[in-house]
């Protein structure tokens, strides 16, 4: 069976936004066991659009398509489709319905061009946006079962999940059951993590292993190899094939679950009754953002200071101006006075804190660009590190401080 | 001129990878006045490859080709391509005099799979990699010159500058000037937008306009419809166009130069000398993490704080106790006495502050999911508003409220 992914829209076009889309549904069918055998981008020209449905319509047997269904002049997707297979663009009136009650609960007028929104092609199956205004739809042209969502990622994602890989399933009989185990791996680069794992295919020929590297963490997945794979004792095998992978990675694991590191966090702060504070330097709030990103974080998150300048660092945390002026900003010390100053402003069991250099400027020769110092203190701990990193870029250097001292407060946690 | 991307690769089509190099080229080539029309990305298979290459070489007349040059065996874009146009492979003896060198230098052996990144179709020009091992190399099939580049990222983008933009340049005669208005909109959703502008191409038939949406924000782009359209007095026609759009957007415009809704609070800072505090609760920091995204922020960031419980909201900001009794966390009052407390607490010119229900869960019947109160403390101005918006999403509320509250800022700053 040969599967591609398409999106439209001028953005990846431009070079402006990157094409996640596509690979979040190129991952979603690998878990079903399907694999794309061609991605494609193309912009919002409606004879581009068509001449690539034509073409794809005789040449693959299932394709997703993302984008342009919009209430927008560039959104053509709908269109492009109806000239493609020759079918004439009808109002739906379930999709026109399900557009009424959405504007309706949040006070909205429907416009004339968000009706336009319901305008799909005749010998289409339409396919409800839960958690937005365009519908999507699926229709067969030639060999080929296209089916149309919305470019809006979160929409996109809800309908995937929630309509496309059931409908998809049913139709090819496709398994369900998704037998995948992801790890979180922190502190090994992709390309250390391939060569401890080479030897995969050696000793689990049945399955397949798959990498994605979000700096700078590496999610590790094992999972059956394709769609013909036999699912029997499947979930006794990849938890065999788990555990050699855990015993090749040791202890750079974060979460056994995939779980990312804030959420490992804060299943282990849960765990055990403990709060939380922060506090933030060079990270600049990251820290307590990613924390608080967590449904129901206000059970352990209670206060973070982000103290840029020193006399916050002093008037907030109470880190004695004695130890600024003695060792500066970026120090251990400082870092262990802000993470104790944080703890008993709020009250709180275990406090964090970063202090460092992020960049581009700012850097001296010997505190370069990329160097941190993260404090940890409890109840009955107090530490401070000092580590450096090499990267050019601040948005890299935040989110690697903020992963260091996340990390460092999960071994201190699951001790 | 139809130009095309096409990646090989098998991380893409697995979901393991975003494909970063075509968004690179892309947006290389639109700052060259040329628009991609199509972005590929197919797998490690020759006989995909093959059918894909010839498929290009009847349709466009530019195509560059990223990955597949290494030295192992899943390698097989030069061999692809010897196949799609008959040619067979020689060595190329520069290419490979290159390699010795590079190898030679690093003390490394030659292999016979390094080698064999040096055997190129009989009819192509090798392009130098001087940043890796892999040679490039450019040849024409049929109406199409394709340009095939490697994968690695760094070698690609040094490839493209120094090798690749210069030659298709010269080859085609290419403008290197950009004809490109950005504007950033906050305030109205897309199709809101669409419909405000729908006579652009009326008033404007020779400019192109695009809209890309990052929630909550609308980007809004004026340009030059295609590289064909006439250079002459470009700048002048773009702008009176963009002054028609800014005149029916009116005040939902944030930057006029496209500038990110915090880079330009930070621009407004720094131009009146005024430096900020922030109070959060509802957005957990967020506000901060944006504000000190931003290169240079410590010359206007001094302090946040990120006060989920009551306890630190009086401890560090000074809240009332009277306050939090009389109307509770989510109230006008409670905001304009957090935003001043930091204000004060950090000496800083002017302060914002949130607190509110980011959800899904601790929402009302009074107080939905939704609700977020905004206050600004400032020497001559303190002020604070209730919002409610309408979304179920945890983020997408944080992504608001951080969002309403720095344009709250700016309007204030703008005065």
């Amino acid at each position: 069976m040969k599967v591609c992914v398409l999106s439209t829209g001028n953005e990846v076009l431009l070079g402006d936004i990157v094409d996640t889309n596509s690979v979040f549904l190129a991952r979603g069918l690998k878990e079903m066991g399907i694999e794309v055998f061609k991605i494609m981008a193309v912009g919002d020209d409606l004879e581009t659009i068509v001449s690539v449905l034509k073409e794809i319509s005789s040449q693959v047997d299932i394709c997703l398509v993302t984008g342009g269904l919009g209430p927008t002049q560039d959104d053509l997707t709908a269109l492009a489709c109806s000239k493609a297979c020759g079918d004439r663009l009808v109002m739906n009136e379930k999709a026109l319905a399900d557009m009424k009650i959405y504007f309706g609960k949040r006070g909205y007028e429907l416009t004339r061009e968000n009706k336009k929104q319901a305008l799909l092609p005749a010998g289409s199956t339409m396919i409800p946006n839960e958690s937005g205004t365009a519908p999507g739809f699926y229709i067969k042209i030639n060999r080929c079962l296209f089916v149309f969502m919305p470019g809006v990622p979160a929409e996109m994602k809800f309908m995937f999940a929630h309509q496309v890989k059931p409908m998809l399933a049913a139709q090819y009989h496709l398994r369900t059951e998704i037998f995948i185990e992801r790890l979180t791996v922190f502190g090994l680069g992709e390309s250390r993590v391939g060569a401890l794992l080479k030897d995969f295919n050696k000793y689990y020929p049945e399955l397949a292993i798959g990498f994605r590297a979000d700096f700078p963490i590496i999610e590790v997945k094992v999972m059956l190899a394709d769609q013909v794979s036999s699912a029997k004792g499947a979930q006794t095998r990849i938890q065999a094939a788990k555990e050699w992978v855990c015993s090749q990675l040791g202890r750079k694991i974060v979460s056994h679950k995939g779980l990312s590191l804030a959420q490992e966090v804060a299943q282990n702060l849960i765990q055990k009754g403990l709060t939380l504070s922060v506090a933030e330097s060079c990270t600049g709030g990251l820290i307590s953002n990613m924390m608080t990103d967590i449904d129901g974080s206000s059970a352990y998150f209670l206060f973070s200071a982000v103290t840029y300048s020193n006399e916050a660092k002093v008037n907030v945390l109470n880190v004695s101006e004695k130890t600024l002026i003695d060792y500066g900003a970026v120090h251990e010390q400082t870092a262990l006075e802000m993470a104790r100053g944080a703890r008993l402003k709020a009250g709180a069991d275990v406090a964090i804190s970063t202090t460092g250099i992020a960049g581009p400027t700012g850097g001296t020769v010997e505190k370069p660009v990329g160097t941190v110092c993260i404090g940890i203190s409890g109840n009955d701990v107090e530490m401070a590190k000092q580590y450096h990193f090499k990267f050019d870029d601040r948005l890299q250097n935040k989110l690697m401080f903020a992963t260091m001292a996340l990390e460092l407060l999960r071994r201190q946690l699951s001790q």
